[in-house]
């Protein structure tokens, strides 16, 4: 660590000046542009993941979520669909020409998400999963994540740290809200870290307005906001039957209302001079706005 | 409380429809507006508060903000120049056009402060000193009611509520970041709370980005941010001589800062179809944007 | 500030190594001594009053505490009895040889709740209101400051600066609980920055397991813990009828938990080798224990 | 989940109404039962241990604890002996008939250290990490399982419930201390929680006053207030040479602090009616106390 006094060091911009661009199957991430990730919260089945699948897809969205592991509060909870999910998510995200992005949980379903994934996401319980991490750094895939609910800036860092030095230098930092006393929304989204973020790593760092507000009408502000603050991209929960969504519906929006975030995120990127990774983008919205 | 289940009544949306716009000596907060308070942490003396309000106003800016009473921590801290200060605010204000807008700390001062002052500010720390509030409810003076740093989202209405029931009809809200856990930032700024405040109130809602970050450098993308997330204000820490400033220093913009922060709140305000209330605009920059 | 690299001074036990002992109408307060404020939550009428002190007095409690000013959230809530609470309090506590515990609320009563009380509390969102820190300096009556509830211990034992350097050295601190992520209990009581203050200051510290917790069963446990971890005194709501107390019902104790809680005073000061302020104390109790 | 509306079942008291007692090589955890697990933050090396145990084992302590697979936030600090510090572990524990409690950090190492451990630790950055929640629910060892630092006290009964409904009812819950905005101590303890939890469940509950207030000084004031407020057991670290422990050295108590901490213990559980799992409890010492 003889370049700063920091205690991260290959995640620094001392380390390493410009920007991390990552290249996943053409998209790009970091730098100068803006990628949205958007996807529902869990797979439920093929009809769902199909069905917002295609929208997206029409939509000229590149990377699609979904869980197929879900780290659940209770036992009782549905827990997702695990494998089958993953499948689903792949034979979806082939047909659609989406990539896609699910969680890892444990170490013991790395090889088995990385199979099917382009992204792995690593949850807010699993930031300071040390193993894990270490289980990453070996892999050659891209690795969301996200910042731990009750984590300071450095410790979030050097989770991804832990990752770059095991070997893989793909990680993208997303923020998705902090636990605070304030409970008005699910999370307390911290776009003042994100920002400072911004200034301390060469990193992507996204931001998550669904998680970090739990409260659909938030969403699309909130998203604004991330962009205006900084951010390189949004993961976004979307889903083709909030109300009858099996997790997170009350944070999923609508397709009318991820129409209107589509187009919003056009019209910050282009005042934050940032290429919107989207495949056909609406020129005509831009002049509207 | 016939009009809804929620705890507070004459703030809400279900009260009252329309947004509320105070106009004070010409200028309009609220509704479709953008307004800019700005200035020094403290009124330090003659030749600080003229230089800083002679830049303002040669920017366009209509709200000048400076501390006469100062809240501070110990009480070996400089508390301000008090009457000293309230007359010097009058003083330059005048000379310059500018609105003022300070700090009321107790009952006994509000008659004094009132006497200079255009806009009366309450406090992080004062924000549930409810004698005050019942006594801002009697004057006929627009409140800026700082959000208490670990007051909920309810706590916070009520407050209003408290002037607003008292008689005072005019009160703006404020965030100003939160107290939790994370420390990289002096606060964390709640912008999902106050995108949530703006779906609540009828009042208008602004944010604190200086006290938000406690970051000269993350001053500029937070006051973006929270335009984007509906904000209907900023009040922004300026100073001559940040480095020499008496208190909070550290989150002070220099002039050439302030300058480029004024160039993004006009092209954020166009994005988001506000009216930014400033003498000048500089409708070049917008283009150059 | 000569004497030490710490913010403050007069509180410190660098100023004065020997613990600060308040003699309150011969009854102390500090040192080697544990004290136990009960009551209400707030003077509703006389027989209630009435009823909560006679048992009180009975039970050989030197100290009566009861809201007369009431900091409500809502303005709607019911706010006290102000001046008519103030009178009952003194009335039933001479009748009752019980000291008056009372929250003054803003520089504007401080003459008149001296004129009545006999130590006169701080509420948490009052911890940084200066103005009545600094008249509060300037009596000589005792001072309950209860911390605020986001308030680190630094910013705490200041507040207790203001007070002693504007010229009354009788303060007493009182750790009531902070505001947390943990809804669980009202508030989450720092037992282990109470143990920290002890070891920083000559002040008596209080605890208040009442407001720290929320919940009537808890205030047994958590009052013997805050003796087990150095308390000097606690303050306890206590009610002759809980379920139909006009605030807090859910936190007051019944008649037979308060004289269980007695009892349990009693045990554990002994063992911590304290002296309880109590005029009848209960040997057979300790034995029994 | 017919037995009550709560999230949670089979750690509730009203599945089991009886407090469950767990049995380890002849000690007894929970119920009237108190018990102390104490050693080094980390395994460091045999002289170390050696030393940590003999004195332990002499004090009449029954359970050791140190770490061999250590969760460190940074990837440059060290990463604990792992194997290497089980063998040291399970040698040094049979040589002085001391039970031995660890981390286990990753499914993947579940069987190495059940091999060694008597009790297997789950960390606090563990606490919601569901694929190892699972796999101790399939051993036969105890699990401790200190609560997430920033996890609801039912997040917390819901992570023992995974490992119940897992086949493995040997559950010991633990309070280490909670993230606030409180930085005066390491972590917030919190005992309110604590004693909360224990109407809740049968498990048995303990206090980890080391890492909830990272002070030495604090360590004996807040293990005594755990008693008080109905903990069953306290987990402590101690070291031969604290200032040259490779980790939490400022936390670690001497051995003549530890002394006091016995004594301390063995009066606090004769005041509670608790039986103080210890082999040769020192009359003496209750009676001077």
């Amino acid at each position: 660590m003889n370049k700063s006094r920091k205690p991260y060091q290959l995640v620094s911009k001392e380390w390493q000046a410009d920007d991390t661009i990552l290249e996943v199957n053409g998209s790009h991430i970091g730098g100068s542009n803006f990628t949205l990730i958007a996807g529902p919260c869990a797979v439920e089945n093929r009809e769902q993941l199909g069905a917002i699948a295609n929208y997206l897809s029409k939509k000229g969205v590149h990377f699609l979520r979904g869980g197929a592991f879900k780290p659940r509060t209770s036992p009782y909870s549905f827990q997702g669909l695990k494998e089958e999910g993953l499948k689903l998510l792949r034979e979806v995200g082939d047909r659609n020409k989406l990539n896609i992005v699910t969680e890892v949980m444990g170490t013991e379903t790395i090889d088995l998400v990385a199979e099917y994934a382009d992204v792995l996401q690593v949850g807010t319980r699993n930031m300071q999963n040390y193993p894990l991490l270490k289980g990453l750094g070996k892999i050659d895939k891209p690795i969301l994540l996200k910042r731990g609910m009750s984590c300071t800036v450095e410790e979030w860092l050097l989770a991804a740290e832990y990752i770059m030095v095991g070997g893989n230098p793909r990680v993208i930092l997303c923020e998705r809200g902090i636990r605070t006393f304030n409970k008005a929304t699910r999370n307390t989204m911290d776009l003042g870290s994100m920002a400072l973020v911004k200034t301390l790593t060469h990193l992507p760092v996204f931001a998550d307005p669904s998680q970090g507000t739990g409260i659909r009408e938030l969403v699309l502000p909130m998203t604004k906001a991330a962009i205006a603050a900084g951010a390189d991209g949004a993961i976004v929960e979307v889903h083709n039957q909030p109300e009858e969504a099996l997790s997170d519906g009350d944070q999923s929006l609508y397709f009318d209302q991820f129409d209107r975030l589509i187009s919003a995120c056009e019209s910050y990127c282009q005042l934050e001079g940032k290429q919107f990774q989207i495949s056909n983008p609406t020129s005509k919205t831009i002049q509207q706005n």
